[in-house]
């Protein structure tokens, strides 16, 4: 009976014990062979003898790297001074009788254990790449954490159902991937973006718990953390209210944390509004694993003679700043000039500093400030020497944005974030709409089917930038994990919602007519969350590349360099699906 | 705490109780409203009586079918006299206390329970269709199923490991779906008809035990049980063997059985070859419900001066019977003359026929038997009196077809199949090639990554025809349940069966070339199985429309009724993929 490698322990010195896996290493020493055996678990030092048998080393100097061999030998303690502290097995070692060699390997084009191998490179010969330890443990992870996610929704009640991946293109949200469909000429399905609009069905049908770890997909430009298909735990619920989802995700979480990281975490979960968060972090998904939060100083502003400061509150805008505790000396003219250049990429037109030494204000902009001000800041701040003060006045929103991102910056340039720390926070009544200045109208912030606070539904029509939504967004040191909300189960009120979106009765009826009837024969309360599965795995595995977590990921341009994917195709497939290529010149 | 209806039992007899759903049904009746409260679990009987709650009659009044509401009232026992056995909780009803409309409905389109509603207008109400509990039971039966097989899977260390939705068009197989891509462009992904390569290449990067519940795509002409995406459950091991294999996927199907349907598998399941199956069955997945074999009598059809008979076997054909047991006096000559046209739809030319009355053969080809060929039938099919014969003589393809399709229609229409009965096969021994006349080549019988019996290896150039596979089938009642096999994992042995595919090397190297070459680098021998999960649900479910157990099934033109899917998309969205539509006039 064939072993893993990381069965094999010390209580089975002296048996004798089966093993199948790669050749990782072979070393030739004094007549000896040695050679590294890989499984899916682990490591193995399997030693070639003449004299416990001449053919099993005859054999074994035929091996190379990337062999895979079927081994057979006996389990002995290796001598003291010979223990290999870096593996598991590394107090033993087998002593081969038998070795056969199953399949060969050429050399490959990198070494397994090569972390240096260009990502190209990897991605090509991805079925390589997978044999490092690290990415095989990734994916155990996420196998672990869907199996805990599943195990806990089952005990729940909650029942997965599938839902469609050939789908209906709609206009709001992001770019969808289209199909040609063979049989109704020029008509096209659509790759789902989420299981939205399903689920919320399936909550009309009556099935009151739905789950399903599912692939979506969005057709836009890759960022680092993208992909153009993406995994969602997606989750919805009749009969619920916002207190009982937070409730049975922190449940969720919990038991997922102990499965996978075999981490208590502490519940309820912190929470925050939207307003706080963006008000004291300058984002939305704020990273509270270390302080540095801004400080409003706005009213303050208006009480100095420093024109920069007071225009931008007089315009409407607001002035905030960091503190940085005791750094002051750390950071020179040309590091500040960094910084400021950071915070330009977010549209601030420069960043404010301030030192605090000898219990006095310090640098460039120190003149401004009067006794009073001084006196002032220093309370208002609880400002020490060694401070130092970061300063941005401009629109609330390239306030936030820049002092936001710094404050992250800031607490990675600084080594102020704790390992193996997991941070969970609720981030609660967003607004329901955002308005985009190019296009001149109001969006969903979430999606069209999140339902208004039940105070705010009058606003809809005159004032919806003031309409908070039933939304909750879960974050995890800094990183949004997922977001849901209770969702519109009224008819009307889900047409008044397509109204403030900017749709027409016609538009709105032939793209959401078949949902807003549906909602007309007995809709249940419900809400739900979805999460991105690819993220969640990423934090729990430390790691801050996506394509580490999936398989087989695609590039930024969202290649595959193994299958060379996409392709070209041939022209009878395009005529059978009644489409042509028409590539501008 | 809300309870589901299922939870409410006599125990609970005196208990106030909270209860949410639907109303299914509102009945007036001597100052009393009584109303059938149905959620996911169940159905109970709800009194309103003006004594206990004047408030809750009243709101009672306006209540109509498929009102969502909230109830709150006391368990009571009912009179012995109003007893419902339909239903679980017919002994019992429910006093209501308080009553609260959650959502009004209009009259629906159809009512929940009308089991005779219009499969079209069932779609596209799809919302309402499932609301009944034969269709939420079956996507319960379906969540079973899945959790049944993860939970196996699990245990045995398979992980579950995701493969791209996004990947390559390969011309062997079925019609794919593409995916334009707008970054590459005049280039398509195609949506996956299985993962097959991916599977195999996570066993060359040393995963060793893969599990998957995954959807494929294939864009064929819809059947009655064919639906354009659909979902196998698809499994890959390395280090294994045919046997290993058998006996892994029966542990499971004794699991899933146990699990699903509370019924003990005998294992090891039958084992029958391809050659025997087709032979005694004339089909390749035989129901081994019933008897009704095919008896092969081309060595008597050589001894009776009958031309019909003599001419197939002479012509490299041959006969087969069927003897229907003590019926013949149950077929009429018109019942026998629609046999002969069910057959002829499977190419038969006709269908001879005898019976069996007072010790001889009757019926218009008895002339044709003298003597010594009447006894030699009599002992060869163990005839006796009230038997039917029904024989064709054709090719065997046309033999076995026509044959093997009737004797699965005589089961049926004469009531032979036992109810509840869950006969797995395994048919094993698979031809490795299929010749079709049409292209005038071979096809791989599985795919081109079967590997044959080492012993027919040699054969692969001279005679692919007589060339086994270490590929199995898993059968089902008949059905085609799941298909795996032993798959190559060198890479001159893959060259060689694309070679015997009628590839050229150039087409080999650009379509399948990086798979060969991932060959080279240390492939484990390995194996696996793939199987249809919407079909097993049915079998498991008891229902012959596919339909049923999919939560938003397409049409058989693969359309979406509800949503209206496929449609038209923006010239917009074309241009961004640099297609056009092309629709010929």
């Amino acid at each position: 009976m064939r072993k893993y490698t990381r069965e094999i322990t010390e209580a089975l010195t002296g048996e004798t014990v089966h093993l199948k896996g790669w050749v990782q290493k072979r070393r030739d020493l004094g007549g000896l062979i040695f050679i590294d055996l890989r499984d899916r678990e682990g490591l193995i030092q399997v030693v070639f003898n003449p004299e416990v048998s001449g053919s099993a080393l005859e054999t074994a100097e035929r091996i190379r790297s990337e062999f895979v061999v079927s081994v057979t030998g006996k389990v002995l303690e290796r001598d003291p001074s010979q223990y290999n502290d870096n593996i598991p097995t590394g107090k033993i070692e087998i002593m081969a009788d038998t070795v056969e060699v199953l399949s060969k390997a050429k050399t490959p084009p990198f070494q397994v254990m090569d972390e240096t191998v260009s990502e190209d490179v990897g991605l090509k010969y991805r079925y390589l790449d997978l044999r490092k330890p690290k990415l095989q443990n990734i994916l155990k992870l996420r196998h672990q954490l869907n199996r805990s996610v599943r195990n806990f929704l089952d005990n729940e009640d909650f029942i997965d159902i599938e839902t469609p991946v050939l789908s209906k293109s709609t206009p709001e949200g992001a770019r969808d991937y289209l199909v040609p469909s063979r049989v109704h000429e020029g008509e096209f399905y659509a790759l789902p973006q989420s299981p939205q609009i399903y689920k919320q069905l399936l909550m009309l049908s009556g099935m009151e718990k739905y789950y399903q770890i599912v692939k979506c997909f969005r057709d836009e430009d890759l960022r680092a953390d993208r992909q153009p298909e993406f995994t969602q735990i997606d989750i919805e619920m009749s009969f619920t209210d916002e207190e009982q989802m937070l409730a049975l995700n922190e449940r969720m979480i919990t038991q997922v944390m102990r499965d996978v990281k075999g981490i208590e975490v502490t519940t309820p979960f912190p929470r925050m509004t939207y307003h706080q968060a963006m008000s004291e972090y300058g984002v939305d998904k704020p990273d509270t694993r270390f302080d540095l939060k801004l400080n409003d100083l706005s009213a303050f502003a208006e009480t100095i003679d420093f024109k920069v400061f007071r225009s931008a509150v007089e315009n409407g805008g607001m002035v905030k700043a960091i503190v940085v505790k005791g750094e002051e000396s750390n950071f020179s003219r040309k590091d500040i000039d960094k910084l400021e250049g950071y915070v330009k990429t977010y549209g601030a037109k420069g960043l404010a500093w301030l030192k605090v030494k000898e219990d006095a204000l310090n640098g460039p902009i120190a003149k401004f400030f009067n006794e009073q001000n001084q006196a002032d800041l220093f309370e208002t701040l609880s400002l020490e020497n060694g401070d130092l003060i970061l300063f941005v006045a401009d629109s609330e929103k390239v306030v936030h944005a820049s002092l936001g991102n710094l404050r992250n910056k800031l607490a990675r340039d600084l080594d102020l974030i704790p390992e193996n720390q997991f941070n969970f926070l609720w981030v609660t009544d967003w607004p329901l709409f955002e308005y985009d200045e190019d296009a001149g109208r109001y969006f969903a912030a979430h999606h069209p089917f999140t339902s208004p606070k039940a105070e705010d539904v009058e606003k809809l029509d005159e004032a919806p930038e003031q309409v908070l939504a039933n939304a909750y967004d879960i974050v995890l040191n800094g990183y949004e994990l997922g977001g849901g909300s209770i969702r519109i189960h009224d008819a009307s009120l889900q047409e008044k919602m397509f109204k403030a979106l900017g749709f027409t009765d016609e538009e709105r009826d032939e793209q959401f007519g078949f949902l807003i009837e549906a909602f007309k024969y007995g809709a249940p309360p419900h809400g739900g969350i979805a999460y991105g599965l690819d993220r969640f795995v990423m934090l729990l595995a430390g790691t801050d590349n996506i394509r580490d977590v999936i398989a087989f990921p695609k590039t930024a341009s969202a290649g595959d360099l193994m299958m060379n994917a996409p392709s070209e195709v041939s022209k009878q497939q395009l005529k059978e699906l009644h489409i042509d290529v028409d590539i501008e010149e």
